[in-house]
């Protein structure tokens, strides 16, 4: 049985959820392969952008009473509960307007002409996927999140476990979605949930299955990667890992503005206790007295809160036990203890470059959570060959005074570097936040993504659930209507 | 060492070449790694057009040498090997006006506006790639075939593994294409060679290498699958393992032109020794007796030829012993012997639907040479199963007489099954010979090819190579100069 817990208390809320045995997610898999053919064809096109939208609305409809119940399990507060509900309901109409659209099939064309055949090309669904959701989301990156947007528009059904942090949250999720999409007409099977680790393994080996997208922990990502690599049929795993987001702040941007940038890098490090894939695990500062007592002293009166799950928290307290027991490294600042047993207390700690380079495998590991670790660097010439040798990330950020032509000098080869380490870079602001657009990449080097050159927000992330076709001499008559 | 032979007489031809050494390879990719900042910079674009062109020409002023010393190590004809030359170079053409046409890029831009900040995107190289040619084409999927050709164009140095087969071929087009690179003012180790089993397998696990692509056989592919999946930072293959390309001939094609399908079958499956990916080596046609006559008496006065090496004959003489003892198959027709001691003789076998299903494991195994497995069906409705529970494949092709709206009819569902077994679908030809065009699709269902969103042949296969990045809130001044 699979039982949610209120972070703020430690105590169960709701009813134990049964896990999935391996013949309901047989049966599942199996409604997911029938519905194919029909809500995958290109005559459902239309009516899978109005499904899309009726379970917007739907979801939408039952805004308040999602989030309270997710509140109870995640302890995100309501205001942001409610605002990821809505974000959740954006993506799903995004996805919408791109079936809309039709640029998303990618068709081209190529005449006839000498020894050439007349050849077309279009993108088609790939099948039925898996979709494994976050803790950290209990809606954005969830039952109904990016990923089983994304592929639902693509034309693939889609069988979610979902995250054991927020059972009841994912049923009431399932249950809205399943009836929204048998009101518009989707054929049964066209959306699945399963319950539990098992359940989630069965499903990701499936043979009817074709895909999968993942959010979370770099442990659990590499086994499930490796389970879809090692498949007799190996399918793509989409997952997002895990990820410490390099930050560097420029000379002349910690002598310009000590304290936005103290304030700013607080601020991100502690929003939602921390728990972001996109939190700035590292801030690499000039040896400069004035930005790190401007950080301490942001950093001493922030305020933690509760974390997600007892697994999390004690993640959480072994990464930062980690962290301080490594030479060199020395406490900057405590924060205030968030509440309940799982309260996270934001910390942060420095490091010189030198230490920080010579333990760089263990002091650039997430910490998931409020930790910051500050590495203060003598030059950037000296910085640039660290940033290099750093893991793959989702996000780099550089802090830059643009009204100083030494610190934009300064930020060219940072920022060549900080290409080939990151997916998405931040000019004078945080990496939290990911905003839902077409021009978006969430996704970045190994280990912060599995297959890094997809995303898993924005428009784009429809293209993981998509296979190009290509037709050669056909008659109009036996073509694909929007390749006539 | 590393020793070609004469496919027509078994002799050793030229030079035994030495194999790449651990400390050689290390140092060909560590030049790669200080090769790509400058030769994948936006700077760089209309340079790597120019050297492109440049490498095509150098290549096109030596066709008849090259040509003729890969006739000695192949034997697959002054003709084809010409024309082979003329392919490469045709596409490393195709990829320099890829360059200029600026396409390749995706560029995306998301305009600020209210919480949503300024994004843009742009496609990226991802690094130097490792390459790993094909046997059995020499010029167009070996050492400057399109895997390269699409990698440089992107902006990654490549380091190729010379296929065994053609060693001496291999380094003369390598010193060909190193001249051609270094006049045009590539920086050195914008590309490199390297020779033997030992020394792909260094390449394939070196943390400077960002990606591979393989032509090749499914055993060779898997293993190298595996070695790229399982490295400490796991990395892209972009494999083509293998295919038998099911064709399909609904009943009124075979009644309306039994000798124009009989004679077209045989010749796309003798083409070349029966030595393409692409060959079809699954002929459904329905329970004609005319039909199987015609291919029978087209079969029979087919020529074999020599195949390319030892190990590939005696590839195919395995996998002719065990479709001959499969129980249910029989003979149809034998073909005259090719030339040499790895002469290949052309053979069709017949078996009923019924016994293909029973034995589909074995039966749909690719048979890499000039041997067809003829496959008579009841039914259209009989078939689609069976069709629908083959692997992945490159290629799949319905023969229809579109003429009869019966046959229009019974092709629909065919297709249909079709597109999701195979990465091409051909209407009324055959699956050999492959245009190398933007609306290409060269890829398929595993095991067809290993990523199945890829292909590698045409424009969109610069698309393997490429990583997106996006840019959050910059300033123009530090922004890639095609998103300002």
């Amino acid at each position: 049985m699979i039982q949610g817990y209120d972070p703020r208390t430690g105590e169960p809320v709701g009813e134990p959820v049964a896990e999935t045995t391996d013949a309901e997610v047989d049966a599942i898999v199996a409604a997911a392969a029938a519905a194919f053919p029909s809500w995958g064809s290109d005559a459902a096109t239309p009516g899978r952008a109005a499904a899309l939208d009726a379970v917007a609305d739907a979801l939408d409809e039952r805004a308040g009473e999602l989030a309270a119940i997710a509140d109870t399990e995640t302890a995100l507060g309501g205001e942001r509960l409610i605002g990821e509900v809505a974000r959740t309901t954006g993506q799903l109409r995004l996805f919408s307007g791109v079936l809309r659209d039709g640029s998303y099939a990618d068709a081209a064309f190529t005449a006839a002409e000498g020894v050439v055949p007349d050849l077309r090309r279009i993108n088609r669904p790939a099948g039925p996927v898996a979709v494994f959701a976050a803790s950290n989301f209990p809606f954005a990156f969830s039952v109904a999140g990016g990923d089983t947007a994304s592929a639902l528009a693509a034309g693939c059904p889609v069988v979610v476990k979902a995250h054991e942090g927020h059972p009841v949250t994912s049923g009431l999720t399932a249950e809205i979605v399943t009836g929204a999409l048998a009101s518009a007409g989707a054929p049964a099977g066209t959306f699945g949930l399963v319950h539990g680790v098992q359940a989630g393994l069965r499903l990701l080996a499936h043979p009817a299955i074709s895909a999968a997208g993942f959010t979370g922990s770099t442990a659990g990502g590499l086994a499930l990667a490796r389970i879809a690599a090692e498949r007799p049929v190996p399918i793509p795993f989409y997952g997002e890992l895990g990820s410490v987001n390099p930050c560097v702040v420029l000379p002349g941007a910690a002598f310009a503005r000590p304290a936005g940038v103290a304030t700013g890098y607080v601020g991100s490090l502690t929003l939602g206790s921390g728990q972001f894939c996109t939190n700035p695990g590292l801030l690499f500062v000039p040896e400069d007295v004035g930005l790190l007592s401007a950080i301490a002293e942001a950093a001493g009166s922030s305020q933690g809160g509760a974390m997600l799950s007892a697994r999390i928290f004690a993640g959480y307290e072994n990464a930062v036990a980690e962290a301080v027991a490594h030479p060199g490294v020395t406490e900057l600042a405590v924060g205030k203890p968030g509440p309940g047993p799982w309260g996270a207390t934001p910390r942060v700690f420095q490091v010189s470059l030198k230490e920080f380079a010579a333990g760089l495998a263990v002091l650039s590991r997430e910490r998931f959570g409020p930790a910051g670790l500050v590495i203060t660097y003598p030059s950037v010439e000296d910085l640039l060959p660290v940033l290099a040798a750093l893991p793959g990330n989702l996000v780099g950020t550089v802090h830059v005074d643009t009204d100083s032509p030494d610190d934009l000098e300064l930020a060219r080869p940072v920022i060549a570097v900080l290409e080939r380490v990151a997916g998405r870079l931040v000019c004078n602001g945080w990496p939290t936040g990911v905003a839902v657009v077409a021009a978006q990449h969430h996704g970045g080097p190994f280990p912060a993504t599995t297959v890094p050159a997809y995303t898993s927000v924005g428009t784009a992330a429809i293209r993981r659930w998509l296979v190009p076709v290509a037709y050669q001499n056909f008659p109009p008559a036996l073509l694909p209507p929007a390749l006539r």
